[in-house]
Parts: C-alpha cells; sequence; structure tokens
C-alpha cells in the first residue's frame, strides 16, 4: 500500500510538473522566437568590432567600449544603469613584434609568426639573439636545471591534444605553458621565451594571452604561430644548436582606471535576489575581440533588452554585468565579488557568463558551493530539459563555469557558464583573426536566445 | 517480491549493460582519436573542390568525380570497389544569367541578383519582359486564377521561417515553391518565375536547386537573392505594377551515363547483412558542391579507410556507397535500391547518409518501418548514449532520414540521416559560396568519427 501510495504521489507530481512545463515550454519558444527575428546584438557586436575595435585594458578602445555599453544599455528603458570603478593594468604591445631562425645551417635566416604575451617585457632594440632550448610540456621545463636553460630562449611547444572533442579541455590541458612557462623559464635563467600558440588550426597566425610574472622580473615573451612552431622544432631536431633573434616593444605603464558597465532591471517580488548575465568587455589588443568577448557582452546585453521587448517585468532582479580586465588581471571580477560580498541586502542567487565564443549553443557548465549544488540539482536538470529541444542540451556539473563569474561562488551563487560548440573558438581565439566575420548571427542569437530563456526560468524558480 | 524481483532483474540488466558499455565507449573513443589525428577526408575534399569542382550530373566534372573517388577508395585495400552504371540528366546552365527590373517609376532599371533553377527552360535571347505578379506562398500561388497570371512572371517570396531553430524544418516548409512552383505558374499561363533563394542569410547570393516540372512544358525560372527578393517586392508595393526582363541561357540535352561509386569491406560473420555508409558525389553547378555533399562522401569514405586503418575486421560487411545524381532525379539512390531489391542473397540491415552539410554533428535522424522501428528502438537509444558524449546526443525518429538511403525503406533497413548543427547550411546550399573554405576540418572529422563509431555498433550489434 505504501508503495502504491509512493507510486501515485510520484504519478501526480510528475503530472503537476508536466503542467507547470507546458507553460515554459511555451515561454522559452516565445523567447527563441523574438530573439531570432528582432535581436541588435549582432548589430552591437558590429559597432563593438569595427567602429570600436580591439579594447584591451587601459587602452583608449576599453575606454569607448565602456562609453559605449553604458550609453547603449542606458537606451534599454532599464531601472538603473551604472558604472563600478575598477583599477586595471595598462600594457601594449608596441610597434615592433618580430623573430628569425638566424644562419641556421641547411636554410640560412628564418622569419617566424610571433606576438608578444600580454605582460612580456621588451627586448632591446635589434633584440635578443640567442640558442633555442625546446621544452615539450612544463614537466620538461621543471626537470631542466639552471644550468641548461640560463642564457638561452626556452621555447615551449606542447600541442592542444586534438584528440579532445571539447577544445576547452584542451586548452585547460595545455594553457600552463603560456601562462606560467614564461616565469618558470625566467627563473632558471633563460633570457626569453617562444610559446607555441594554442590552437587546434594548421596556419601560422600567432596568438597571445596573459603570462604571468608574479614576483619573477619579467622577460620577453612572445606566442609562436604552429606552422613556425613545427619548423623551428624541425630545424633543432636536425642540426641540434638553433639560433633564434626575438624583438619585442612590448611595455607596462601604471594602471588605469576602468569600469564594470552594469544595467538592472528591478525584480517585482523579490528585489533583492539578484541573477547576474555578463559577458567581459576588455578583449586582447589584436583582432578585434569579437568571439572574445564581444559576443558574450552583446549577448548579455541581450538578456535584458528582451525582457524590456517581450514586457516581461521579472519576480527578480535581473543584472547585466559587463566585466572590465578579464583577461589579463581579473580586476573587475575581483571588484564585482567585493561589492557583492559588501551588500547585505543583496543575494546574488545565480549568475550566467558568456565567454566561450558566440557559437551555437551546446549547454552550461554549472558550478556552486556542494550543498548548493545538491539541494538545486533536480532543478536544473529540469531546466536542462526544457533547453535542450533548442541545442542547449547539457548542464554539466563537473566543475567550472565562467572566469568572472566564479568569484561569486562563495556567496552561494549557482554559476552557469554558457557552453558554445567548441571546434572553431581556438582558431581565433587572442588572434588576428577573431573578427566580426568569424561570428554567425543566428548562431551568436541562439546563443542569447539559449542565456535569456535559462535567466527567465531562473527567474520564475529561484534558487532552493 | 514482485516489485523486489522485478527491481532486482532491472538493476542486474543494467549491470550488463554497464559492462558491454564500457568496451564500447573505448572503442567509440578509439574511432574519434583516430579520426581527429589522422583522417584523410579533408584532404580530399580539397581534391574534390579545387581540382575537379562542381559535379553536376552529366558533366566532365561529374565524371571526373566519378574517376576520382572509385580510385581513392581502390586504393584503401577494400574487399571489392566497383561503379554501378546509373542513367542521369544532362541540363547545363548556360553563359548567360541574368535579370533586372525595367524601367521602374521610381528608381528605373535596378539590376536582380538571379541563378537559374535545374531543368528551368531558356528565355528567347535579350530574355522575356513581364509584369511580375507576387505571390507570398504556395497556397496563394494554387489560389490565383489563370487570367491572374498569364503572359506574366510569377515571384514566389516566401521566406523561411527564421524561428524554426532546426533550418531544415524551415527549409522543408518552403521548399515546396522551388521544386513545385514553377509548374503551378506554368499550368496557369506564366511565361516565367523568380523564386526567393531558401536561406536565412541576409545577403544577395542567390541559390539554385532542382525545379521539376514532370508533364507540365518547362518556363525559365531563377532563384532571387534575398536582397533582390525584398527590392523587388518593395517595389511592388510601392508601385503597384512592375516589369522585369530576365535571361536565361540553360538547356536540357540527353541523358548520359553516370555511376553510383561504390567500395566494401566484406564482414567476417555475416557478409550478407549490409551496413551502407554513403554520400552523393554530385553537386550543383555553382560553387564547389562542398557541404552538398563533399562532405558526405568523403566522411563515408573515412568510415571504410578508419576500419582498415585500425585494423577491425567487421563482422558485417560495411559498404561505402556514392551516389549519383541526388540533385536532380535520384536516379543514383533508386538504381540502387533495385540493385539491393534483386539481390536475394544480400540483407540490408541499416543505412548511413550524410547529407546535410559537415558541420559539428548534433545526432541522427532514424527511419524505417513500424516494426522495425519498435524492435530496435532501446538499442539505437542505446547507441545514442555512447555517442552523445562526443556531441552526436540524439536519434530522432520522429521520421525522415536522408534522400538516397530513404529508397531502401521497403526492404526493412534501419536508416540514419547524419544531422549536424543547421545553423549554417543554408547560407551555402545550392550557392557559389558552397566552397571549400567554408568546410571546418574539425567539425568535418567529428562528423565522420560519429557516423564511423554509428557503423562500428550497428556493426556489433546488427539488427533486431
Amino acid at each position: 500500500m505504501k508503495t502504491i501510495t509512493s507510486l501515485l504521489l510520484l504519478l501526480l507530481s510528475l503530472n503537476a510538473l508536466q503542467a507547470q512545463s507546458d507553460e515554459d515550454v511555451q515561454q522559452v519558444d516565445v523567447i527563441f522566437d523574438e530573439v531570432l527575428t528582432n535581436s541588435s546584438a549582432y548589430d552591437w557586436l558590429h559597432y563593438l568590432c569595427k567602429k570600436i575595435g580591439p579594447r584591451v585594458s587601459g587602452s583608449a578602445e576599453g575606454m569607448a567600449a565602456v562609453e559605449y555599453s553604458y550609453n547603449m544599455l542606458d537606451t534599454l528603458g532599464l531601472d538603473r544603469v551604472w558604472k563600478q570603478p575598477v583599477t586595471v593594468p595598462h600594457w601594449e604591445r608596441g610597434e615592433v613584434e618580430r623573430a628569425k631562425i638566424v644562419a641556421s645551417k641547411t636554410l640560412g635566416d628564418v622569419e617566424l609568426a610571433v606576438c608578444a604575451l600580454g605582460f612580456s617585457a621588451p627586448t632591446p632594440q635589434y633584440g635578443i639573439t640567442a640558442e633555442v632550448i625546446e621544452v615539450e610540456d612544463m614537466d620538461a621545463l621543471e626537470n631542466l636545471g639552471s644550468s641548461e636553460v640560463k642564457g638561452k630562449i626556452v621555447f615551449l611547444n606542447e600541442p592542444m591534444d586534438a584528440t579532445l572533442t571539447n577544445t576547452f579541455h584542451a586548452y585547460g590541458r595545455a594553457v600552463s605553458q603560456r601562462t606560467s612557462g614564461p616565469r618558470i623559464a625566467a627563473q632558471k635563467g633563460a633570457v626569453a621565451t617562444l610559446v607555441r600558440s594554442l590552437t587546434l588550426k594548421e596556419d601560422d597566425v600567432p596568438h597571445s594571452g596573459v603570462t604571468i610574472f608574479r614576483g619573477t622580473t619579467p622577460i620577453p615573451a612572445a606566442g609562436l604561430g604552429i606552422q613556425s612552431a613545427e619548423r623551428l622544432s624541425a630545424l633543432i631536431a636536425r642540426e641540434g644548436s638553433v639560433r633564434v633573434n626575438l624583438e619585442l616593444q612590448c611595455q607596462r605603464f601604471e594602471d588605469k582606471e576602468s569600469y564594470n558597465v552594469i544595467g538592472e532591471i528591478k525584480g517585482s517580488t523579490y528585489p533583492n535576489e539578484i541573477i547576474v548575465v555578463g559577458g567581459h568587455l576588455d578583449s586582447w589588443d589584436i583582432g578585434e575581440g569579437a568571439h572574445d568577448d564581444g559576443t558574450g557582452c552583446v549577448q548579455a546585453m541581450e538578456v535584458l533588452h528582451l525582457f524590456k521587448r517581450l514586457g516581461i517585468r521579472p519576480k527578480r532582479t535581473i543584472r547585466c554585468v559587463l566585466f572590465a580586465n578579464e583577461e589579463n588581471g581579473m580586476n573587475g571580477a575581483a571588484s564585482y565579488a567585493a561589492y557583492a560580498k559588501g551588500q547585505t541586502n543583496e543575494k546574488h542567487i545565480a549568475a550566467i557568463e558568456s565567454d566561450a565564443g558566440g557559437h551555437a549553443p551546446r549547454g552550461f557548465a554549472v558550478d556552486a558551493q556542494a550543498d548548493d549544488l545538491k539541494r538545486n540539482y533536480d532543478q536544473i536538470q529540469e531546466w536542462r530539459s526544457l533547453l535542450a529541444p533548442k541545442g542547449a542540451y547539457y548542464m554539466d556539473t563537473r566543475g567550472g563555469s565562467a572566469a568572472d563569474i566564479s568569484k561569486l561562488k562563495p556567496y552561494g551563487t549557482l554559476l552557469f557558464g554558457f557552453r558554445p560548440d567548441s571546434q572553431r573558438y581556438f582558431d581565433y581565439h587572442h588572434a588576428r583573426t577573431d573578427v566580426f566575420e568569424a561570428v554567425h548571427k543566428r548562431e551568436l542569437e541562439m546563443g542569447a536566445a539559449s542565456m535569456a530563456a535559462l535567466v527567465y526560468l531562473i527567474d520564475q524558480y529561484g534558487k532552493k
């Protein structure tokens, strides 16, 4: 009897779920229909990429993007739009960046495709010339003695693993050669570093990205195109000793003031429960910062614009945050998290960030403190089932979300990192190829709609 | 007690499934790893697109593609490679295709972007000039009387529905204006037809594709770029009467001989059970037939190549079929189905076709006779669960698979239409933009690996 009662209760609750779901299914449809036919996201992205350009922290373009996005949010009829001051680093690439193999036995001089990594030191004028020591990965570098490294250019040549179908996993495994490799090399006495670009595309476009020296005195560090890396590696294998001349004119200046750009629609019932949706407004200084992360910014803006267009008054406060300085410092995220911690009358129940490109949605990576995750797991899987028919079919709770919002984890926030298809992202990431033309209008909109639908569902059901 | 026994049985069977799955999971991994690191598919596609070019039925390029793919299959160490003769139509576009609005009140003459539809009749030299009558969809055309249509150019202007997230559904709803619109218009006395291109990209690239006149005498019929269609429609709305001059030099000739190109690995245990994997070798005569369907052909070839490279001897016979004449006649599919019907010692247990573009995999559309589908449903969903971690997450049994293999349905074959992400496909479909550069190497390989993994699983478990 007890079993039968339980079964009946289960069936009843399934019925209730069904009724609830039908309305949600309709509303998710309405959201997708509206975004796919009336979104401004693509036009906003065009402006960010083509009229402003790349928006590295500390640059005039970075400030122009702050003004543009602030003004644009201000036209949407939101309840509040503001700028939160953030101190950001100021590093400039300079005019010249070039490298060449010098006087090799079999090929003579050979040009290499390079670009400075963020926070790289400059070389002297006419560059540094030194013998190259190639290491296959970070373990190999760690195992080298200072005597083997001293006075040399360390060449970190670990490729991304092409067999990992999610390219972000391949990036995650190899990225420390860029973020930490130059520091470790500097500590062992290297005079410069060349780092194989983190991409699976077999071209010769060098990729930039931050490298972190912390207490160590910076040395020159450059990303090397894949074909250049292969050429250099083959020559070292053939000739044993190969010398490279590297010239970089990059420079670090005094920190500057920038801003997180924020806009919100106040909740009607629970105004103190905050749902953040965001991307980061800064980019690297080559290309146009289209997929990284212009797309995330315009998608987040579109979520609020959509609620206004559809006349949906949310129960909870929906806040768009365009973070400053994700690329080289995370100071925007830190400033926002400090603000969130300080607001005793606000509870950040959830945050969604799009910072994995503007490609067609695949799902979300969900992170939270263990008890929050457990308590909300079933609810999140139900949201998953509502988004799946639109192509955002997974809610992956195995860890990680997105960089900026991760700082909110200690405050009991459910974190959702938007996960689009990953195959093309690292073709463009931190490279001159990350331009407006690489973004597909409908894919961008499908992502914005997935984010908007998730915000809608979180607003409806809240956090348990 | 009965409940507990059932539960125990369920748990036991789940355990058994688990054991079975672990080996399959590993093998699916091996397949993906190999395709993503050692595939020739992208190079083969390069040859088909750049060295041969578009491969319309009846053309010299079509025959060159037959020879190339036959020779390439012949290098793979298969058990048998052969060509099945297929009679195909021969229609040529000719040198000139152009259209313009003539002497409009407000804009004067305006050039329109057009391309002839397959099987279109030519116009006289210097073209046909006539008043345009715009219809919003096929229903509107059906409702027009002959007196309203006679002597006019019918302009079918139904857009694809942008709110359908699967663009193939939007295509399916609007495609009859191209396939049947010109015939209906001809029957009502129209002198020519302009058909809004079936694309969601807001450019002015005209798209071709077949139009079918059956018993009706063909009239000139051209695809019209989206921007041209919008311009023409706006002008008609403003001026009421608008005249267009259309010139086409296309022509139909005598049928020609072509071939289905076929290669197979004989099964070790059940050689008479056939698993077909295919694409179609013909394309339209503009662009390079990259996504339609060069990608499908090289993916199917890659499946067999992969089995050879990995040294997997299949239990069942795996047969690659590159179909002739999918675009305008389906004669290759008909010839192959007739062959399949005639082979009393062969049973076609399954067929997989890739003819929806070379983008990243999303899943498969499954079709079969009702009892076959029912009997194999659970098995198919289990295969789904093995492919899902690789991004091919659905097995959609709501009808439809792919054009060529659909002819095998009467013979008890399980049909699997490969379904990649659909957002970009109709940007290129039947247009000059369908070129090699529009295909992404890893996405192409991910599709090939999904197909290979499915073939592997079908070979392991067979059809119930």
